[in-house]
C-alpha cells in the first residue's frame, strides 16, 4: 500500500493501513537493534519546515531518515522564506521546497495548512503539527505503543487527562481508537480544556464509550493513563491554574491505586504534571514513545518513498 | 575547466565556461531523472556560512551537496562565530570554517564580503548573494533557463521589471546577457529603482542595445519578462509606493498581450508582483528556475571539487 | 581503551589515554590528508545539543562525524525543546534525544550541566562548554598542538594571557598540564580576572611550578604563549577595561622578545588581542588550532563509538 501525504488520522480509518505500518515499524526497530538497516532511502531527500521550532518531532525526522540512508535539508525557521515585510505565501514555499525534496515535514501554526501544502506539493507532506489541529504521526507512535504494550487496542480502558481543547495529539488519537471494539474512553480535564464537541460528535458516530469527568478520580480499571501539559494561559486567574494543575499531578500514590500492567503515557515535554521519581515505575512509558516514535517514522518514510 | 571560486558573474565573461556548466546540468539533470545520479562529491564537505538567513538559497545548496554525495555543515546565523560583544572578523571566520569545508557558500549583507573571504580561503567561496552587489549563481540559473527554452540566449528581447537599483540578481544577469548577439533589454522601473549607471556603461561598452521606461507598456516583442518585487522601504511615501507597486503587477490580461512562446520569470520570493492565476499558464517558469538551480549549482559543485 | 563520557579533563589524568587519542588523531590527520578516511561511523548518528550557539564548535563535531561517516542531527536553538513557559528539564531532553542518537555533543550555559546529561544519558555525552567550567575537548586539542609542534610536553613553559577567572579553555587545559614534568606556567592576568584558587591548589598538589603575574613583561622564555579574549562587562569601568585591554595586545614587536621556536595559540574567536598582521608569522598557530580540533573529535568519536 502506497501513503501519498499524512495529513490527519482520519485517512488511517482503515484497519489494514495501520496493520501495516506496525509491522513494518517492527521489522525496522528489529533491524536497528541488529545494526542491520538496509539504506532503502539512499538518494531520497527530506526537508523539514518548521514554522514553530520543535527540536523533538524534527530530530525525530530527521533521525528517522538518515537511519534508511537518506539526507535531509532543514529549517526551523521557515519564516525566513520570505525575508520581505510581506511574506511569501505557503503554497509558494511548498511549491519551491518540493524541488528540492522528496518528502516534506511541515510544522505550522495554522489548523489546516498542511492540507494546503499537500494541494501544491509534487511530493508527499507529513503533517508534524498544524497548530491545535492535529500531529498524526504522534498518535501512530502513541498507538504503536500501547500496541507493543498490550498485544492489542481492544477492550482497552484509555483516560487522557489534562488539556484535552488544544492538545492535539489527543485529537488525533481519539480518531484512531475509534477502529476498535470494546474501547472505553475518559476524558479528564478542567472546565475549561474539554474535549470538543466534535470529537465527542464522531465517537458517537462510530458507537465508542466514553465519559468525561473533572476529577481524576477512581484510575483502578484504567489500562492506559495519557497525561499532557496544561498550559497557564488557557486560565483567566492564577489560583485558577493553581488548582486544577495541581489536581493532575501525577504521583507515586496515584500510581498505588492503578493496575500492575497498566502504562502511563505522555507526548512530552513534561512539565510538572509527572513527578520525576514516577519515571522509574516499569508503567511510565513516555521515553520508550520518544524511540517508538522512530520506528514508526522510519516506516512511514520507507512506505512513502520506496 | 577548473573553477576556483564564484563571486561575480563577470568572471563568466568567456562564453566558454558557461557551455560547459550548461552541458554539465544537462547531464546531471539527466541522471537526476533517471534516479542515476552517482556520489561524484563523497568525502566532500560544504559549509553555508549565511550572515542573512535565505533558507530558499541554503536548501538549493545544500540538496545539490548531497545529491552527489557530499556532506554539509549548515548556519543561517553565522554571527553566532562572534558571540562576544565585539564581532570576530569576517577573515577570522572563513580562515575557521575553510579547515573543516571543501567549499564555502557565503550570504552576507555587505557588498564585496564574498571578495574579502576568497582572499583569505584555502578553500573555493561561492557568493550566494552580497548585499545589493551580486548573486552569481541566480544568475547562471536564469541564463540556463531561457537557453533551455529557447534553446539559444542570441537575438532575444528581455525586459526587468521592477527594483533593479538593488536587484542584485538583475544586475548578474544583466554581465551574462551581455555576452549574445543581438540582445535587446527593457529596464522598467520606477524613477527611484533605475538600473545603475554603472550597468548601463557596461553595456554601452559591449554594443548591447538597451531603453529605459517607466510603464509596462507594449510587452508584444518581449521574450522575456523578468519580473522582481518591489520593497516598500525604498519609497519616501506610502502612496508613492502603492502607485509603482499596483502598476507593474502581472496579470493574464498582461499576458494575452504577449507572444505564445515568451516566458515570465521570476527570482522568488514573490509577493504580490505575478497574480496567482499566472502560475497555471505555461509562460510562467519560476518554480522551473527554483529546479534549474538545483542542477546548476550540481554542476558547479561537481566542476570545482573533482 | 573505551571511552565513556568526555566531561572534564581531569578525566584524562592518566597518560596512557592521551597517547591512545593523539596516535589515532595522526593517523586520522594522515589519512584525511591523502583521502583515504573510512567511513568507521557509518549508521551512527551525532547530535548536537547547543543551549549557546557556537557555529565553531558545532562545524567542528558536525564536519568529523560526517568525516567519518557518520550522520548529524543538529541543533543550536536547544531551548526548543520546550516551547511551553516553563521549559523541560535538561534530564528529559537528554532521555529524549539519546533515544535518536549514538552521541551527544552539549553546550550549555551551566557549570555541571554535563555531568547530569550523562547521568542520564543511554549514550555517550560530550561536554563541548559548560558555562565557566570546561571545554575539555578544546583542552585536548590545544595540548595535542602542542605536542605536534615540540614533539613532546615535559620541561615546556606556558605563559597563559587574559582572562584566567572565565577561560574554561585555560581551566581544561592547566588539569592536563600538570602531568608532565618540568612544565612551568605564568599567569599573567588583570587583578579581576586571577585563575581560580582551586586551579592553584590543584597545581601545588601536583608539583607543578607556576607564578602569577600581571604584565607581559619577559618572555623569552616563553616557548607557548596562550592568548585569551579579555570581555569589557568583567570591569566597573570602561577606563580600567581599555587599560587592561591594551596592555595585553600581542603585536610583532612583542614577538620579536620571544624564541624563534616559541609558538602563540588562541581557542578563539580572536577580536584585537592579537594583531592581525602577527597572523603571518610561522609562530602563531592559531588557526592550525582549529585543524586539530578536527582531528582530536574524529579520534574522539572513533573511540567512543567502535
Amino acid at each position: 500500500m502506497k501513503l501519498r501525504h499524512i495529513l490527519s488520522t482520519q485517512q488511517f480509518l482503515d484497519d489494514h493501513v495501520l496493520a501495516e505500518i506496525f509491522q513494518l515499524a517492527t521489522e525496522v526497530e528489529k533491524k536497528d537493534r541488529e545494526n542491520n538497516l538496509s539504506p532503502v532511502l539512499k538518494g531520497k531527500m527530506l526537508a523539514t519546515i518548521f514554522y514553530e521550532p520543535s527540536t523533538r518531532t524534527r530530530f525525530s525526522f530527521e533521525s528517522a531518515m538518515q537511519k534508511l540512508g537518506g539526507s535531509v535539508i532543514s529549517t526551523e525557521n521557515a519564516h525566513n522564506f520570505s525575508s520581505a515585510m510581506k511574506g511569501e505565501s505557503l503554497q509558494d514555499t511548498i511549491r519551491t521546497v518540493c524541488q528540492y525534496a522528496d518528502v516534506i515535514i511541515l510544522r505550522h501554526s495554522e489548523e489546516g495548512s498542511s492540507e494546503i501544502a499537500a494541494r501544491f506539493s509534487a511530493v508527499p507532506v507529513i503533517n508534524a503539527g498544524d497548530g491545535t489541529g492535529e500531529h498524526p504521526t504522534q498518535a501512530l507512535l502513541d498507538l504503536y505503543t500501547i500496541w507493543k504494550k498490550f498485544g492489542k487496542i481492544a477492550s482497552l480502558n484509555i483516560a487522557f487527562v489534562g488539556d484535552l481543547l488544544y492538545g492535539r495529539t489527543i485529537h488525533s488519537l481519539v480518531y484512531l481508537l475509534s477502529l476498535y471494539k470494546g474501547i472505553r474512553i475518559y476524558f479528564i480535564s478542567p472546565r475549561q480544556l474539554r474535549i470538543p464537541e466534535k470529537y465527542k460528535t464522531f465517537l458517537n458516530q462510530r458507537g465508542v464509550q466514553f465519559e468525561e469527568r473533572r476529577d481524576l478520580g477512581d484510575l483502578r480499571d484504567i489500562d492506559i493513563l495519557y497525561v499532557t501539559r496544561t498550559q497557564k494561559e488557557r486560565f483567566s486567574t492564577e489560583l485558577e491554574y493553581e488548582n486544577v494543575k495541581n489536581s493532575y499531578i501525577i504521583t507515586r500514590d496515584i500510581l498505588q491505586g492503578m493496575k500492575e500492567n497498566a502504562i502511563i503515557m505522555h507526548p512530552l515535554p513534561r512539565v510538572t504534571e509527572i513527578e520525576e521519581n514516577v519515571d522509574d515505575d516499569k508503567r511510565a512509558v513516555y521515553f520508550e514513545q520518544v524511540k517508538n516514535g522512530l520506528y514508526i517514522r522510519m516506516a512511514l518514510l520507507q512506505m512513502m518513498l520506496t
